[in-house]
């Protein structure tokens, strides 16, 4: 069908005025006099909407007064600039066709309903203009972060969400399987027999794509990938989801201090693209979700990331213990008090902090010559705390051996990893980036739930 | 580090040329003579690789010459013209550090390898030319199909990957539970008690985003899915894994018509961006992988597709039946042998075939006027037959309601996806590109696990 969207009208507008074009779209409101009527149209492809008017020689007058809220039509009429009015132009109508009706229990009806209410009907809720933003945006935040990559010769990896590694150990994982849970089938000594499971052995879903990433780093050099992973953690919190989307950049020839520009780069380049893209909608977040969000992102934009070693971040907290909940000391996890605390006290721009205890870390982030700290950067960002997580790896095949062989992992459960530093080894680093917490710190949002289509966290799992 | 890449030197040589760089990068083949030595280098970043050459003057000169095949060298050295050569020019080394060593047994040696070693091989195999080459390519057709729908305003929706819908019908599923299987807990009367699963019910991995998506579309107006899906089926093929991506648009106010030229559009674009972003590749796989892949590719970018409905299709089909393990008949699904020799004989270009039995189609297709078809379009390709799959969706409550009471559906399973023909329902359409099988498509590679990095097979579950 040729109908024009609502964003070329706004866009290009000049090319539409004073002709004869179509728009179909949804009802937003509704009203009429006896001889006229005005609707609000909304057709999903821009954050305004477009006013029609509509006349009593229409033949059909009757029926498009007595429509629904959420009703779909059809509209061919005149675009018309109106100076006087708070919109910029409007239809004047010459047919309307009725495309789908509504009906009066229609739950979207023109009042403003809470975030509760409308994670009920996530299947409705992206009608609404809050849910038309984010939805937009999460859209535009994924494809800015692929432009970034690929415009950089980065290449795009589908690392596998079906594992059969259980020694991720990053979190509680998901088990995967098609046997019959009525009737699990066992071997001769009472164990489960997962060699009659789908693989033949025991599955799950991945809780990070980062060590088949690395092996992808050290063939293409700069890899990035862009999936979901998971987490059966249960956690009933804001910032938490059992599924949810991460981006994870691998960078060969590379020490923490590369990864740490590139992580900037990226955030700045996110940024300024939703910035620039979507102005509509980050004006819409910033006057009724959270004020000071354009502020903040523009400055971020613009600011040179600070450094601190987590060392000299721990004397800095502990000047300042009587402020936080829990106390600082060498030695423990940053909370997320700490990190505002950091990045909007003492620095008020975002702050990489690195050289964290290792124990504290990972098993594969790279030690430092104290033989204490090893090579690890978060990034935090005000409003927020860390939004990145990243280090640089253990390229040393004798004292990675040595820190798993410490934490009791096992070297035959790594043999793929143990291979890419026996052959070719180099330096190199990586960081995760959680895509919803980066898409809540763009747009203000305050809840995981209200950034994901369908959200799925623990006792929920609807549609 | 400040490396300059094999791909900067490829494209900007004259910024190079005779200027002291440094790159780095992997040992392709090593031999060297008594006073001096090459190094065929590759760094990832290019599918091209890149000449050192080293001499005696180096105080480390017999240390290099002994490095293993795989072994990370950073070279400094002047990138000169080589105009009498094969390659078109070479870097003279001054300086050569070993970044990390490689050993004898490193499994890449300099020969061919069979795919099927290789698969033995899944971290290591992305350094060979033939995988460089399919990652690579696999890489930019995934943003070439973020460009082409970015480019036309629809919005990238998330579509859940574990879901609590047991009725999506597409196929075997996973179960995803974190239920303790070696003490599955019980209700009274003896059935597994979900209740007490992760998200208190039963749930499995999707094997489609499309009735989500569709929600959207009934929101954004165009959307997309671009995402992970499973199948549970024990078909051990070429041409199935047991997870695989797919991307699904979805678009309102459109119908079959308007879904065919989406579809033949995005299939040009693709093709078209491959050709001109990996020119190298390409003539890779057609010399070594499918030797008529490129006039195949041009070809269909450069013609109109045929359009022919299910029946007249048949007709055509039936009266060439004994070419044909399965005979034609109307009411019988097209076999791969029939796609093909359709658009490969008849119409010798791509080819829809629409309007299929609503028999063999799912319950949710447009039910066309005749009652006995579905507004139904397959997309045939020379080569592969069958690469997209899409239709029309039912809009009438009424009439997909009817279908679901034939078919045994119950009307509560799918309330969310009945409101959307009760609240402004919408003519709308969408189709199901298989990611994997469009690599396989571009590439010309045959076998499915040789475009997924670390594929998932029956009885497959690799690192």
């Amino acid at each position: 069908m040729e109908l024009v969207t609502v964003r070329e009208i706004y866009k290009e507008r000049e090319k539409y005025l004073d002709q004869e074009i179509r728009v179909g779209g949804w009802i937003r409101s509704i009203r009429d006099s006896k001889t006229f009527g005005f609707i609000v149209l909304h057709d999903g492809t821009f954050f305004e909407t477009l006013q029609i008017v509509y006349h009593d020689k229409m033949d059909n007058f009757q029926e498009i007064s007595k429509l629904n809220v959420g009703a779909a039509i059809i509209v061919k009429g005149t675009l018309v600039a109106t100076p006087q009015a708070k919109q910029p132009f409007e239809i004047q109508a010459a047919e309307i066709e009725v495309e789908g009706n509504s009906t009066p229990d229609y739950p979207l009806q023109k009042k403003r309903h809470s975030f509760e209410y409308l994670r009920t009907i996530s299947h409705l809720r992206p009608r609404t203009n809050a849910f038309q933003a984010v939805f937009r945006v999460r859209s535009m935040i994924a494809y800015a972060i692929h432009q970034f990559f690929q415009e950089r010769d980065f290449v795009y990896v589908h690392t596998p969400l079906i594992t059969g590694s259980d020694c991720e150990g990053a979190g509680e994982m998901f088990r995967v399987t098609t046997l019959d849970l009525d009737n699990i089938p066992k071997t001769e000594d009472g164990a489960i027999d997962y060699s009659q499971d789908f693989f033949g052995k025991e599955t799950s879903l991945t809780v990070s794509g980062q060590l088949n990433g690395e092996t992808y780093a050290q063939a293409f050099r700069n890899i990035y990938t862009f999936g979901p992973t998971f987490r059966a953690e249960n956690s009933n919190t804001t910032r938490h989801a059992a599924e949810f989307w991460m981006i994870e950049p691998e960078i060969a020839f590379a020490d923490l201090q590369d990864n740490m520009m590139l992580a900037e780069s990226m955030l700045k380049y996110v940024i300024n693209y939703v910035l620039e893209h979507a102005p509509e909608e980050m004006e819409f977040f910033n006057s009724f979700v959270d004020k000071g969000l354009l502020e903040r992102l523009k400055s971020v934009a613009a600011s040179d990331f600070a450094h601190v070693t987590y060392t000299e971040a721990v004397e800095i907290l502990e000047k300042n213990n009587d402020k936080f909940d829990y106390k600082v000391f060498w030695g423990c996890d940053l909370q997320t008090e700490h990190e505002r605390y950091l990045t909007e006290e003492i620095y008020k721009r975002p702050v990489f902090v690195t050289d964290y205890p290792k124990e504290i870390k990972a098993f594969y982030m790279k030690l430092n010559e104290d033989g204490k700290t090893v090579a690890a950067m978060d990034c935090l960002v005000p409003g927020i705390g860390e939004i990145i997580g990243g280090s640089q790896r253990e390229d040393d095949y004798d004292k990675l051996l040595n820190r798993m062989n410490e934490l009791g992992l096992k070297e035959e459960d790594y043999g793929f990893y143990m291979d890419l530093r026996k052959y070719g080894s180099t330096r190199h680093a990586g960081f995760g980036l959680g895509f919803e917490r980066c898409v809540m710190y763009l747009t203000g949002m305050s809840n995981i739930r209200d950034v994901v289509p369908f959200p799925r966290t623990v006792g929920n799992c609807d549609l």
